[in-house]
């Protein structure tokens, strides 16, 4: 079968890899029919070290059931479903609480199966594998797929950081996860969403998705904004969804006193300055979003289109084209790429 | 009337100062029964530069109200009340919020008054002070003067890392605050609650509020005794009560995936040293402690004997003597000194 490799920075390749197969009871096969690229991919696009074995990519699918271990009772073969971005058995502690990105016996996509390819094999298939009544051809597959994500990303960063009926929030970063995180703050009940971005095709989706004010400036700059918004206050929550250091700095000065700063753009760095957070009993919660729990809560919504998170993809490419799609995102031509084997 | 000011690193003095007056319609002076050196006040005295003004010391005590301005209605002369750590109105939204140490028209002690010292002027005494139903002389004075701070922060670092029934805690640090934070986790329901700490008279008080586990290593050591006391897990909550930078690197070692750190101890490092914690869904919490938030609930329990922060006293000396107090707690000779006018 045909999948991508990343080999160093810059040089994605689709090639020949063995086909998925079942490997132990509890697995599946799925064919992938829609796939994507994450801004995370960008990160290891931006600066990989090459690497001669490659690296097998892709987190976010949705699939067809070709085959089943004896073990799966949840779903079977010729079931659409969802894979979100970690295996998770759904039986352990974590999982039980919520938090299957540490599931006990989970783990990465990418070794060896990944989600940009035509198939892969899914251990703890019960566990993982969301089933969603819909046809292979469905119109909705691209909003489905937010849900393996992006979606849920925005989610958890607005349910970490409390966002509620009445809540002010700061959402910094124009990308997907961003705009989804608008997403999730309304239809949790904010009533001032203010999002930080200089794209305007995103902007303008942002608004669409709920945004009550858009401010294109960045820093200092930009928190002193958000402060001017909000009578000088700063949002309860500010949902920082890039993962840059200058990112997290406007964070903490764009929040208020007892408010939550909620991080899910993978931290660009490791030391957190936090300067006057302590007197200001700011809280910074938030990490890589369990995107498995919030499915169920997510997917009625999208199925009858009362939320929209599949208006972020822009651009959709082949598999074997899978290199142009990392390119215009990374230049920040494609807001986020779907890719169809 | 005497106070107690520090001149620089190691210098504390008792001087006459100008007699505590009334400024405000809505100001109380209040003559102090007794007040205590804090945890905190050994981060000046063991660093402060040389200042020939000197500052006023003291932010925890408890008085007979004097004098009251026209129009203070909650409290009147011959009260005993507890002045919490800092002032604040009572009636702003933060106030309201239960976050007093933001209030819109609040500020710090030692401008000019202070609580190490015969009297001191109390702004905002409608939203600052808390009347107690005891007479001057109590026995329950020391255990009430904690509700204006150490008991007050232990709790505070107990709710904001969520510690509730079943909840597995460690409590770095065998100070007062740390010893509070023990007792704190205790009523709230907390099943395993381990204290890091090496002074034994002090982890002997803890396992009497209800440590159930004392950890004497330190840094990597002690993280991984935690670890061991928890499957490898790491606890739900940990409750950072030292400040220091090692006290924080153990934090994150020793919480359990999706738990919290909360730390009270006022940081002495600016930048928070958070490898892996993104992964691991793990929030940082806390802050400095609105006491003024709790008392009322802590109140009845300290009354009624429940619940008895008063035992981290084990040192009293006369205003007078104030400086011996520093000195003893700074070489940790003493756990906390009260002190009596």
């Amino acid at each position: 079968m045909r999948a991508t490799l990343m080999y160093g920075a810059g040089d994605v390749r689709v090639e020949n890899v063995p086909d998925a197969t079942l490997e132990k009871s509890t697995d599946a096969v799925v064919r992938v029919l829609v796939s994507c690229i994450c801004g995370s991919d960008l990160w290891p696009y931006g600066s990989m070290k090459p690497n001669t074995a490659g690296h097998r990519m892709g987190h976010e699918f949705i699939g067809v059931v070709e085959d089943a271990g004896r073990d799966v009772a949840s779903v079977k073969r010729g079931d659409v479903v969802i894979a979100p971005f970690v295996w998770s058995d759904g039986t352990c502690d974590f999982c039980q609480a919520g938090l299957q990105t540490s599931c006990r016996h989970g783990g990465n996509w990418g070794n060896p199966d990944a989600g940009q390819g035509e198939a892969a094999r899914i251990p703890q298939a019960d566990g993982t594998l969301v089933k969603v009544p819909v046809p292979e051809d469905s119109d909705l597959l691209p909003a489905l797929l937010t849900l393996s994500d992006v979606m849920c990303t925005g989610h958890h960063s607005a349910v970490t950081a409390k966002v509620g009926k009445g809540s002010t929030v700061t959402v910094i970063g124009d990308g997907a996860v961003g705009l989804s995180a608008v997403i999730a703050a309304k239809r949790l009940g904010a009533e001032q969403i203010i999002l930080m971005g200089r794209h305007q095709a995103r902007t303008d989706l942002g608004r669409d998705f709920g945004a009550t004010e858009i401010v294109s400036e960045r820093g200092e700059e930009g928190a002193a904004r958000v402060k001017e918004l909000t009578g000088e206050d700063g949002t309860h929550a500010v949902l920082e969804c890039v993962g840059t250091l200058p990112a997290i700095e406007t964070a903490f000065a764009a929040v208020r006193d007892g408010g939550s700063v909620s991080r899910v753009g993978v931290p660009q760095y490791r030391d957190v300055p936090m300067p006057s957070v302590f007197m200001r009993n700011v809280s910074l919660t938030g990490g890589v979003a369990p995107a498995r729990a919030y499915i169920e809560e997510l997917l009625p919504e999208v199925l009858d289109g009362r939320i929209q998170p599949g208006r972020v993809f822009d651009r959709t490419v082949k598999l074997d084209n899978i290199a142009e799609g990392y390119r215009a995102m990374a230049e920040r031509e494609a807001l986020k790429v779907l890719v169809r084997p």
